[in-house]
C-alpha cells in the first residue's frame, strides 16, 4: 500500500478526521430552554460565583487545544498554519481514540512569540489544558515557559515532552536488556532542536551523566558561538570532555545513539564506531536516520524508530493521552519534573522482565494498559502532593 | 418546572452539551499512519501548494468559531469569559442541532478591541467561519467590521445580524398581517445597544423610512451629546422628525414596536399610544419588556416575543444554523447585504397566506424547512455573483 496516496484519499474522503457531537439529543423547546436561554443564565451564574464550577457545567475540563503555528511539522518544516491541520487534527483524533478527550485543533496565523503567547493566552479559558505542536525551535521553549508561568491550566509541547518521556522509557527499558547502566552509560542525541533538547534534559532528570549533543554543525560545545540560547546552555550541561567535531566523532564508543534529526544521515560505518551492544533509536520521521535493517548488520543491539511498521515504535501517542488524562482528572495546574518522571517509569514498567526482549522495550501504542497507567502515575503524584 | 433549576442540574449531569467524535475508528496501526504520520503528511503537502485543499481535506470547512468575550451575555451583561462557556456551548449544540455544522466555543480572556481582532485573526485559519457572540456594544461593531476586512472567511456578529434578520421577517409577515407598508410605517426600536443598532440598519435595508430609536436617555437625536458614534450615526438616519423625549413620547402613533431592552419597561398605558392594529415584539430575554397577555389586553394585534413558551418567538436560532450553512457550503467569502435580506426574505416566506395568522408570524425553529430555505437563499445570491 501506499501510504501517501491511501491517506490523502482517506482525508479527501472523510473531510475532516473529527466532528462535533451532542452529548444531549435537541428534540423540542423545553430541550431548548434547558441548554440554551433562558435556563442556561443558571450555569452561567454559578460559573460566575465560584469559577471551578467551570469544570462541572462546561465541556471545559475534558477539552484539550491542540495548537500550532505550523513552523516545525513533521519533516516538512514550517509549512504555515493552514497545512498543519491534518496534523493537529489527526493529534485531536489519537486523544479521542486513547483517552477519551475531547481535543480541538486550532492553528495559529503568527510567528511572533509575543503574539503567540498573547494569543493562546486569551483562548486558555475555554479549554482544560493545552498541548502545544509543532512549534519551531527554539521559539517553542519561551512559548511554553511563558504560558506555563501565566495559566491556570497544564502547557505541554509534545515535541518535546512527549517525546522525551516516550524516549526514556524505551532507553531505561533497552539499557536493562544490554545491562547497562543509565549513569555511566555515554548517550549521543543527534539533534538540537526541540525533541533532541527535551529529551536530554530529561535523560539528565532520569540520571544520565555522560551525554553529547550533536547538531548540523557538529557536537556541542562551550565554543561554539553559532549556538542558540538554548543549545549553548545544554553545551554546559553536556559533552564532559568538550569533544568537537561530527557525529561520527561523538560516536566513539558510545552505548545509545537517539536520533531526531532526519532521514539516511547515519551508515552502519558510524555505527560501527559504538560500543558492543549498542542501542540506536532512529526517531526522524516519516524516513528513519538509519533503517533497522542497516543498524542491525551493522551490529546494533536494540532498534527502535518512530515510524510504525517496526518492532519498537518511540512515538509519543504512547504519552500524551494517559498524561492530559491524567492532568485533567485531577485538575493539575501545571504539569512539573516529577509527573513527567512518573509517566516514563509507568509506561517502562508496562514491559516486565519476562517480556523484555531486543524487540519489545516499549509497549504497543494499542495496548489497552498504556493510557491508564501513565493517567495513574501522574494522579499518584498530584495525590502525594495534597 | 423550574427551568433555571432544570438547567443547572442538567449541566451537572452532561458536563459538557458537545463532545468530539473521530470519524474513522482507528482500529490498528495501518489506520494511526493514515490519519497521522507519516500518510498525514500528503494532505499537508497538498495544502501548502493549494490552500483551497483544506477544505477538502481538513474538517475547516464544515466548523465554525462561537467566540466571545464574555461581555454581553443574555440579559447578564459583563460575566467574563468563563461563565459565558455556558452559552457559547448552547450555541454551539444549536449549530449541530439544525445544520450539522461543527461549532467550537471559544471564549476570550481579554476586553480590549485590538487584543480581540488580533487574536481572532490569529485562530481564524482553523476555521470555516466565525460567529461572534455576547461581545458589548459599541465594541462589537468595530471587532466585527475589522475582522471582515482583514479574513477571507465569513465573520456574523449574531446579536446583531442573526437578529436583524429574524426581526425583520416577523415585521414583514406582522405588517402583512393587519396590512400596513414597511416603508410608510413607524417603527420604534427601543434599545441602541448592538441588536437595536442591527436591527435598525436592516429595517433601512428593507425599505423602512420612519425609525425612531430609544435608549436608556430617550429618544435618539442630533443633539444628544451621550451618543457613541454609531448613535450617532444612526441618531441622523432615523427619527426624521428629530423628536426628542422618552420611549412613550416615541410611541405616539407608532405602528410597531420592538424592544430589545429590558425586562418590563412597558406598561399598557405607553402601547395604548400606539396606531391602531399595533405590532409588538418584546424580545429581551429572559423577561419581556411587556408580557403577551398585558400587551394583548392594551389593544395589540400582533405579539412576538424572544422567549420560546410563547406564539411567534423570534428567535436567532431560525438563522444562523441555516446562515452558516449556506456561507460554508458555498464558501462565502464574506456575508453581504444582499444575502442578509434574502436570508430574512427565505425566512418570512415560510408563513404563507394561507397560514399567516396573528399568532404565525414567524416559523417555529423545529420547523425543518427553516434551515433548508435560508441556506438555499445563500447559495442562490452567491450563485448569481459568479
Amino acid at each position: 500500500m501506499d501510504v501517501m496516496k491511501a491517506s490523502l484519499d482517506l482525508h479527501r474522503q472523510l473531510k475532516g478526521k473529527i466532528k462535533i457531537e451532542n452529548t444531549l439529543d435537541i428534540k423540542n423547546k423545553t430541550d431548548l430552554s434547558l441548554v440554551y436561554t433562558p435556563g442556561v443564565a443558571s450555569s452561567c451564574l454559578a460559573i460566575k460565583e465560584n469559577s471551578e464550577e467551570a469544570y462541572e457545567l462546561t465541556g471545559k475540563g475534558r477539552t484539550v487545544a491542540v495548537i500550532s503555528d505550523g513552523t516545525a511539522v513533521l519533516g516538512l518544516g514550517d509549512i504555515g498554519p493552514l497545512a498543519a491541520m491534518p496534523v493537529m487534527e489527526g493529534k485531536c483524533a489519537i486523544f479521542k481514540r486513547f483517552a477519551g478527550i475531547n481535543a480541538v485543533p486550532i492553528v495559529l496565523n503568527t510567528k511572533d512569540v509575543d503574539e503567540l503567547v498573547t494569543t493562546i493566552a486569551h483562548l486558555a479559558p475555554s479549554f482544560g489544558g493545552i498541548n502545544l505542536e509543532d512549534i519551531s525551535a527554539p521559539r517553542c521553549f519561551e512559548v511554553e515557559e511563558r504560558l506555563r508561568k501565566m495559566l491556570d491550566i497544564p502547557v505541554f509541547h509534545d515535541d518535546q515532552h512527549g517525546t522525551a518521556i516516550a524516549c526514556g522509557a524505551a532507553l531505561i527499558n533497552a539499557f536493562k536488556y544490554v545491562d547497562k547502566n543509565l549513569e555511566s552509560a555515554k548517550i549521543v542525541i543527534n539533534g538540537a532542536g526541540s525533541a533532541g533538547i527535551a529529551i536530554s534534559k530529561f535523560l539528565i532528570k532520569l540520571g544520565a551523566k555522560n551525554l553529547v549533543i550533536c547538531d548540523k554543525n557538529g557536537i556541542l560545545n562551550n565554543d561554539d558561538p553559532s549556538l542558540n540560547s538554548v543549545q549553548k546552555e545544554m553545551a554546559g550541561l553536556t559533552n564532559k570532555d568538550q569533544l568537537k567535531g561530527d557525529l561520527s566523532v561523538a560516536l566513539n564508543h558510545a552505548d545509545a545513539l537517539i536520533g531526531v534529526s532526519a532521514g539516511n544521515i547515519v551508515d552502519e560505518s558510524m555505527v560501527e564506531k559504538m560500543h558492543p551492544d549498542a542501542v540506536v533509536f532512529a526517531m526522524a520521521n516519516p524516513i528513519p536516520e538509519i533503517s533497522r535493517e542497516r543498524a542491525l548488520r551493522a551490529g546494533v543491539k536494540v532498534y527502535g524508530a518512530g515510524i510504525s511498521n517496526i518492532p519498537n515504535q518511540i512515538n509519543n501517542a504512547l504519552v500524551f493521552p494517559g498524561l492530559f488524562k491524567g492532568l485533567l482528572e485531577s485538575r493539575v495546574k501545571q504539569i512539573d519534573d516529577e509527573m513527567e518522571v512518573a509517566a516514563c517509569k509507568a509506561l517502562a514498567d508496562l514491559v516486565t522482565d519476562e517480556t523484555l526482549s531486543a524487540d519489545y522495550i516499549i509497549p504497543d501504542v494499542f495496548n489497552e494498559n498504556v493510557t491508564r497507567v501513565i493517567c495513574e502515575a501522574i494522579q499518584h503524584v498530584q495525590l502525594s502532593k495534597i
